[in-house]
């Protein structure tokens, strides 16, 4: 079986390239010393996340497609969360030498099939290969300003509503039916273990918030509560958020909690939907704050309001999370809690 | 001892972002889903470059502090060579759970100075930190072309001077060195094993190069005939290299050849020292291809001449090198060969 060791770094970096996208906004591609991108309107916004085998993903749940999809999707949803316009990746690769080169090039058809499904025009272009004891995935992703301001997490004012763009909850419900071993109940709600291998952020949202004049806005990666209060803390304001327009999202993981809460020693499936939508990481949703007078874009619905800053950071209703709550219901990559 | 899990994600990120300078060029620095960056002349230069433990590095020869500098080095070695100034730099960053916050620290300082030292101006301005059975270090860089065009590996014509700034084979050395076991020889000669450490790309030469204008150049990181190879074959021409123009390269390092070629089964003195030179990585030096009326500037010194394509990509004075010959000096950094 041909590896990237058999082939090599620069001719499995080729035959990975071959597979990728052109987009519009490079002036040099892939295969000097670095690429050149079109920066419009004179700024650009860079981020940067990792993926690691075995804490971020298992290979025996996620192909190689899965992965270089999910790369791009997370990375991308933290440029639509500054009110960009995804245009340019770069993408670093650690992986055992004796990965199959069929693996790499799956990893390379989710790169393209990810940037073309979410960020039209959005292309890879530039990359590094190296060998090592377990997969990483380094992404950096950019994006345009289309000469708009950027969307901090500062910016939210008391006042304005609270709403949420994508899922809430899918992707930690689909990672707890991967982990439940429960390979039937997997399959009967393969559509929320797709939000957990494919997620799909709603990035064209980003760009549509930030025309509508959403105040602040972040990717919600590890969870409402947690994402919340992040808002909360950088805007100086707390959050309010309405339990009774969380009902939406708790009602379709009632599904996966009624199989997962079956087993011995497993919270009731009201306290794992509940966990899931407040807790849940990985949705790479948009989270963001508009005044009241903005038309809020179709796709958003509101979930709650700013308040003044008090003790806590996030209320449910008329319960204050405090910050152990809402630590414990968040995730953190390091500890993997 | 304090370590990353027992600070987590979010507190170990912020003790080392609380070490880094600011930049010149961030119009939204760390601590939001994204920086932006400013492109003055409305382009950006990016490149992304990956150091993996065992197998780019060992922790018992280099420091938190060398490993910041080296992957600062490295990749904005690679911006310079595009001919622009290095502006901005995202780190990914993965390590053991287990590791101490004082190597983090470490880790931050070495960022900080290399960008300081190397590029004035230039700064990390958003990272990663995820948990993960090696240290894995993924930086991608940034740069600005100040309106001039950037210099590809493709623009090397008939009739130019050959011309490298920078060391060659000192990393290389260094390295054997380390691998020798031999600690006195390393010590003797701890000049060199500093630049396999913390390696001085000439960075501010890429620039100098493009306004005397260099027709091609690249960043020296597989090795004096591997790289120049690169040149040839992307400006379909081949590269004629004068060994006499490489004496004072390899006459610096004879004393740890001398040194090391005394263990059973190395390669003589002089084997060593011209492998080094052809053959080393990790100078991050710029090899670089000048109109015969250009004015080179200071830095850089000729080492040959560029001439009409043939059967072989590089010639040592009228020696064609093999492309297998080529292969075998150069380094694979998949293969590790």
């Amino acid at each position: 079986m041909e590896t990237i060791a058999s082939l090599g770094e620069n001719a499995s970096l080729k035959r990975t390239i071959s597979r990728l996208n052109k987009g519009d906004h490079e002036l040099v591609g892939p295969g000097d010393d670095a690429a050149v991108i079109k920066a419009t309107d004179g700024r650009y916004v860079v981020t940067t996340d990792t993926m690691v085998e075995g804490h971020d993903f298992k290979l025996e749940w996620s192909s190689g497609f899965d992965l270089g999809w999910k790369a791009v999707a997370s990375n991308i949803a933290d440029v639509a969360a500054m009110g960009a316009v995804p245009t340019a990746l770069v993408v670093a690769l650690v992986a055992p030498a004796s990965t199959p080169v069929k693996w790499l090039e799956d990893f390379a058809d989710g790169l393209r099939e990810a940037c073309q499904t979410l960020a039209p025009g959005c292309a890879v272009v530039g990359g590094d290969l190296a060998a090592g004891a377990q997969i990483v995935i380094a992404v950096t992703a950019h994006g345009d300003l289309e000469n708009r301001e950027p969307v901090l997490r500062s910016g939210a004012q008391v006042g304005d509503s609270v709403a949420v763009a994508g899922t809430l909850g899918k992707a930690a419900s689909g990672l707890q039916l991967l982990f439940s071993g429960n390979t039937d109940a997997a399959k009967s709600y393969d559509e929320i273990v797709a939000v957990q291998l494919r997620p799909q952020p709603p990035v064209a949202l980003g760009k549509e918030a930030a025309l509508a004049g959403v105040t602040a806005m972040l990717d919600l990666s590890d969870g409402l509560a947690k994402d919340a209060a992040r808002i909360a803390a950088a805007s100086e304001v707390s959050i309010q958020i309405d339990p009774s327009q969380l009902i939406g999202f708790e009602a379709v993981l009632e599904g996966p909690a009624q199989a997962l809460a079956i087993n011995p020693g497993t919270q009731t499936a009201e306290e794992l939907t509940r966990n899931w939508v407040l807790g849940g990481g990985e949705d790479h949703s948009l989270l963001a704050t508009f005044p009241a007078a903005a038309t809020i874009p179709r796709g958003f619905k509101v979930i709650g309001k700013v308040v003044q800053q008090d003790q806590a950071a996030v209320h449910l209703g008329v319960t204050p999370l405090s910050a152990a709550s809402i630590d414990a219901l968040g995730w953190d990559s390091v500890t993997g809690n």
